[in-house]
């Protein structure tokens, strides 16, 4: 980023509409980093105190703390954790760009939206992962390692009994067996934080060189028998497996999982319904007291049959979490990391002083899904 | 423990009564270990569901499931997690062996109940813990130590931030900065697992003795600029500080305690009001975000000024927990030491196949608080 002097660009970060959304889009920290990068910034009354961060913290940063029109009528770009609705929307002024998880891979109503009320759509989601260039706005990664670690965390608190191996005059008490399935960004974390804690730790992904990854933690490969191979996805993700594929894995799956007493389930696969990795007979299988993490548990369901968002326990006395929010669950530093990777993205396109788009540029093509100078000489065109 | 063919003592666990409890004074595990020692083993239905073990587990074990009835009308000895309440007391035929924490310390009334009702009453928590003998039937340390692990738990999963220090493409994160104040079993064990979680650790105590085991668990201990000399109290518990050292260590503590970011404070004095560690001015002092976990927690108040049972967040940003349970949350391990620390001191009484007190032995002479042969003897001739 470039030292500028005078800040010509205003960024507005608002109060977040969701529930169960604690994070926020903008930190003091980050404040800082942008007034360097020539950007101004302004945040809606307490948007960060969910997360740790109060208005004067801001202030001292060199933020102004507004109200939220105030800050919709001068913002050159307005960030977001997820997105605004479409009710809000309506109410940006033409121009402003609107830059969050903007869910365009699955929306396109919402897209349209935006390109419809003349807002520059930036989409966090569809950030190309893989240039070296962009990792400091991995928001996807910066999150899902978050994700992981609580999940870990969530696991341990949530089972009935030690995760290290404890000897005691009244006996040892052996460590706890802990399943990790999917081995990306948080299920690697999540294989960490479980390994910290002293328990034994096994896992699988779809992806063959994840097995790599997972045994350079020191983790166990979960060995199915099966072979998925060409299962690396575009942009680092798994790819979805095809349904005779998914009928082998989860048999295989389900059978070995009765060995242990915590598995927790990252496979996430953005904007679509996350792959089934334990079905109910998997579930069934599972020791009294055994306790479940499934963070991809959602409205499209999850990695776990039957699970659902919170905590239930089956007759069979297995604890089922669904935790989709588990990255906001540790507000204060998720919010950290994904105001920097926030504020990366738009200092990217500040040049010369002003926001601009750069056709042909391979961040900027990726990212910009609303907006875009030759998408507007198209619909002109139309 | 002798070998014995047929049982000739038989032990009754009934459900407890205490909301809050989910241990289990008997598991299936110490079933088949107190059959080896000539006990036979009675449980109440359901009376292990909340700790994870189900009837069909103690029947495989070879324990009967009754009612609390008939399990009174047929036990020799009682075991209870904490005690049975008065109006139980008088149901329970005189003769029996009562075995739990009776709160003797401090409840002279109760232990006059239990006499007056004709029964032996056996307090865990009169101990004596310096005796090796003695080691597998200390409930106070497997249970604190319980309680020390679950402490950095809860307190890791209740923080906005990590307890390693992660370093990301969007910025390092620092670790965190935990404070245990009260370096007994529990403050060891809450020592080792935020350490295992990547914390930094800085650990106090009001005995010197402390110093060296703080350090070698790798932790730092603060340094007070205080002598308190003399300050080991007898069993290995900590004594209680005079009011004048007391207000010069909370002036010490209240002021060093504003540079972490989490405190676990695990000062519990048995059966008596905790030391106050922590004032409301060092709870004002600490960082917003900052989380305590005050495992003293209690109607007899905490090792935190205002702590109370449960949850609560100050208007400066700290989070209390105040968090009497802990031990009773990872009930399933809890029970299964606690189980085996009460069927040992069952089996010490085990003697020529019937439950006998020795007067003069040192461990009947400290356990037994009613129901001893001489007192009785004392009682006839008052």
């Amino acid at each position: 980023m470039a030292a500028i002097q005078e800040p010509t660009v205003t960024f507005g970060v608002l109060n977040e509409t969701t529930t169960d959304e604690s994070r926020v889009a903008l930190t003091p920290d980050i404040v800082t980093r942008l007034r360097k990068a020539g950007v101004s910034c302004l945040i809606e009354h307490d948007a960060g105190i969910a997360a740790g961060y109060v208005d004067n913290d801001y202030e001292k940063a060199g933020a102004r703390v507004l109200d939220a029109d105030a800050i919709i009528a001068e913002a050159d770009a307005l960030g977001f954790v997820g997105r605004p609705d479409e009710g809000r929307l309506a109410g940006i002024k033409p121009g402003t760009w609107v830059i969050g998880m903007l869910g365009s891979f699955t929306d396109d109503q919402y897209v349209a939206a935006l390109s419809k009320t003349g807002l520059v759509g930036i989409a966090m989601e569809r950030l190309p992962r893989q240039l070296s260039s962009a990792q400091s706005m991995d928001e996807m990664t910066s999150q899902n390692s978050v994700m992981g670690y609580k999940a870990a965390l969530v696991a341990a608190n949530a089972y009935g009994s030690f995760f290290p191996m404890m000897t005691t005059a009244a006996g040892t008490v052996r460590p706890a067996k802990v399943l990790i399935l999917g081995a990306g960004i948080a299920g690697l974390q999540a294989i960490g934080t479980a390994k910290r804690l002293g328990a034994v730790v096994t896992a699988y992904d779809v992806r063959p060189a994840s097995r790599g990854e997972v045994e350079s933690l020191g983790a166990k490969f979960l060995d199915l028998g099966l072979d998925f191979s060409a299962g690396q996805g575009e942009g680092g993700y798994a790819r979805q497996l095809t349904a005779e594929e998914q009928a082998a894995q989860q048999a295989a799956v389900d059978e070995k999982a009765a060995g242990f007493d915590v598995i927790i389930t990252t496979a996430k696969v953005p904007g679509r319904k996350p792959p089934l990795l334990l079905t109910k007979a998997g579930v069934d299988g599972l020791k009294r007291g055994a306790v479940i993490v499934d963070c991809a548990a959602s409205e499209l369901g999850g990695n776990v049959e039957g699970s659902s968002v919170g905590t239930q326990v089956t007759d069979g006395g297995v604890t089922i979490i669904g935790a989709p929010y588990l990255s906001s669950e540790v507000a204060n530093t998720a919010s950290n990391l994904l105001a920097r990777n926030v504020a990366d993205v738009l200092a990217h396109f500040v040049r010369d002083g002003a926001l601009t788009i750069t056709p042909g540029e391979e961040l900027d093509d990726a990212l910009v899904v609303a907006g875009r100078p030759d998408s507007a000489a198209q619909a002109g065109k139309a």
